[in-house]
């Protein structure tokens, strides 16, 4: 279709490949999402920061732990032939932050709401444009500032309604200590947790061996093994079973792991959290140790933990984090203790939805008042005015039809759930007339007796004009009770 | 410093050229200002939407409008070889965002808060990377449209507290009509009214110079004229003196512009814009017509209108915008009428925070509960709790030290305005002591006579336990009604 006459050639609107809008409809629900986690994590104490999404490339290139390196990162030369990329995480930001600002006071309790860039495949749900919600406590050694994200994090979800999750904690010392236990020489200790991470997925044989001699998985592709010898093996997997089977995985640990100083160190970490999630009211249920959770990133030092939705388990952890030390060393030269957590908003978004767990609309407007007598503008405008100060969200229609039927479906197809609707006749006699878009829709779609459902559902009612406002805040009222607003469609 | 080992290579904590982070004292400043204006725009039936910061090279680069041009985006070739761009405003992804929904219900209403780049020459307040807060109104000619946008302006400084603006708006038709009514040629209107646009900073005297022979300015340079006919520059000059001297500038040019179609039409434009505006309920004295408004950007079809803060003229317009309609067109091959504006987030803090005309806190704590007593964990946790649950934002104290003063040194150097304290001996008798840390740092910088000061400042009381949180109430209530936070450091 494209010509080649310049000033005719037509630019096709299409975004990037692994990128993608986020209409209303969408964007409500995710400020809805990033809402409560801020509001949530405000009442804890943890202030905002923002910091750039472009950083210099040695800022973000030591942050290559877990499975992000740096072609996985959009790099440029840019102005002054700087070497610029696009943040591919918060956390790099971050100790970037404290370790250039020596001044500042810690600890630091900071959230950051942010945009990252990863080049991975895109695919469905797939995407390289995603936002983060971050949380970090910088500068401090409490078990307590660890406890605190977690119950944080279980705030949240209740706040959002979502009461079927739990976080699984752990904590990375005691790994350690079954490693030493074991007798894993200490250059292989890393390789023995990538092969522990897989528990969950594969199973406990295949753990054993690919400890061992190695296998060959569904696809018949060969897995080397890690060949450590059979006691080693034995070992390690009677740790990873008596936390599957036992009724007090902590215990069994302290008994198996007794006299190991770095699990010893561990497991009093994990008594001194579970103390402070009860006294931080955080539900017994809620939290479970599991002492064969590893996290994929290299770096944390402590206590680990991730969120699981108990009701969409396979889209994994949704919020996660743990204890990390090393990271401002990069630029600092010494250590600085710290723990955060991160979300992926949208996966988390995308799995909420999916499975109509958030509800969610599709525009911001309540009430939409329609225009059928052009003279009448002036009342119209009055009309929204009052309706506008009385804390509804409300538009005016704006387009060029007087007809009342386009501009309800105007209405119905953007989603607005209240309509007002008034014309000469109702103005003299001081009157307004107004529909419930929500049952009119329903009615649409599922009654199949048009007049019983009329009078039972009350869809349009002409009252008195003084009465308007208390009318539409029944109206709204009943419609969230419903939960009934009407879908994108 | 650096050594070349190396693991032991330091890397510089520092942004890029042109970029800033924003640490909690001034993003919470933000916040609260992005939060105004979207409060009051979605009170108006605005959706919010989200764009890629990254999209098609071609996407953007259509939108050459004004001072931007290729050589200011930030662009490279990224993966698939594809030539792509980071987006330097928010029209350009709304037109693409339009064009590629083609089932969207129009009008639509949206806001945008995004993240734009541009390479300009980085200096004092000049960044190349900020937010913007734009709103567009797509999909409809009625000048309602125009008027809602400018009312929902003005309500939002209102809400800021900032009620020394004005809006001053014109008509971009009016002065096509100007340009045939004096004879200029169609292919030299644009220049003309590039130089009417230097009328408010140079002066009449400048402008009739630069319409004709041209002139010489303060540092010696020449400025080349446009060399028009002295009656033509009559005619204009005359029009530009009726805009600033006359009372109704308006009328003025209805008189002198009558029998030019576009001119007229312009001038019903802004007569109904004016009706609307006072329906809406805009105060008569915050928005001014002054035809002699040009606006940089050279798609502008209608009216235009630009915001200006009395207090601070010299940061100039910072909300403006106006009627378009040849956006959509690259990418549709037709026109669809609309109108927006935007704002510059940044920028107007920066001034704002400059003139201290919003008030600002440097943490989002309200209260530092301190630790005395480590064995009195679980007392001072069930403390925070309650004061959590009561709406408070509270911290614990989570640093090594039990020495009472460097803990509330801590929450004076954040910038945390109360201090809850409590030993063993107040928790036997059901005691604890507040901490007014705002009166406190006043009383440090300020007052001679610490003795008559403690007294009348009320800066610290112990208070039985049950009355912790309506003391604290009624603590907030007084700082705030103060406006007495401390500043950030």
């Amino acid at each position: 279709m494209d010509t080649q006459k310049g000033r005719q050639k037509r630019i096709k609107p299409e975004v990037l490949k692994g990128f993608r809008d986020y209409p209303p409809s969408e964007e409500i629900a995710r400020q809805k999402l990033v809402g409560v986690f801020r509001e949530v994590f405000e009442s804890f104490g943890f202030s905002p920061l923002q910091t750039p999404a472009l950083e210099k490339i040695e800022t973000l290139k030591g942050a290559d732990y877990g499975s992000e390196n740096l072609e996985t990162i959009f790099s440029f030369t840019g102005p002054e032939k700087v070497d610029m990329a696009l943040r591919f995480e918060l956390t790099a930001p971050l100790a970037r932050h404290v370790a250039g600002n020596p001044e500042m006071a810690l600890p630091f309790r900071r959230y950051q709401i942010g945009t990252v860039w990863r080049v991975d495949k895109p695919g469905p749900g797939r995407f390289r444009e995603f936002t983060q919600f971050d949380i970090d406590t910088v500068g401090t050694a409490s078990m307590l500032a660890d406890a605190e994200i977690m119950a944080a994090i279980c705030q949240s979800f209740e706040k959002l309604g979502l009461p079927h999750y739990h976080i699984r904690y752990a904590d990375r010392k005691v790994l350690n200590g079954l490693a030493k236990f074991a007798g894993v020489a200490d250059g292989q200790a890393g390789d023995v947790f990538r092969v522990i991470d897989k528990l969950e997925k594969q199973g406990i044989e295949a753990v054993r061996l690919e400890l061992g001699p190695g296998r060959t998985d569904q696809s018949g592709d060969k897995i080397a093994g890690l060949n450590l010898p059979p006691k080693q093996i034995d070992t390690i997997v009677t740790f990873l079973e008596s936390q599957k089977t036992e009724t007090d995985p902590l215990n069994a640990a302290a008994r198996l792991l007794a006299g190991i100083p770095e699990a010893e160190e561990g497991i009093a970490e994990l008594r001194q959290i579970g103390e402070y999630l009860i006294g931080l009211g955080v539900p017994l249920d809620k939290t479970r140790i599991d002492l064969t959770i590893v996290r994929g990133l290299g770096y944390y030092t402590g206590p680990v933990f991730e969120t699981v939705l108990d009701d969409i388990p396979e889209v994994g952890s949704v919020f996660a984090g743990g204890r990390y030390d090393g990271l401002v060393e990069r630029f600092l030269g010494r250590k600085i203790p710290a723990v955060g957590a991160s979300a992926g908003i949208d996966r988390l978004l995308a799995a909420l939805m999916s499975r109509n767990l958030i509800t969610f609309q599709s525009t911001i407007s309540e009430v939409l008042v329609t225009v059928m007598d052009q003279d009448k503008m002036p009342e119209y405008i009055a009309l929204l005015n009052d309706i506008r100060s009385n804390g509804f969200k409300a538009e005016i229609f704006l387009g060029e039809t007087k007809n009342l039927t386009k501009q309800l479906r105007y209405a119905d197809k953007v989603g607005i759930p209240m309509a007002v609707i008034a014309g000469s006749d109702e103005f003299e006699r001081g009157e307004v007339t107004v529909k419930n878009l929500v049952a009119g829709r329903a009615q649409a779609l599922e009654v199949a007796d048009r007049e019983q459902w009329l009078q039972a559902a009350n869809i349009q009612e002409t009252i008195p004009r003084q009465n308007l406002i208390s009318y539409l805040n029944n109206l709204r009222a009943q419609i969230r009770a419903g939960q009934a607003r009407p879908e994108s469609k």
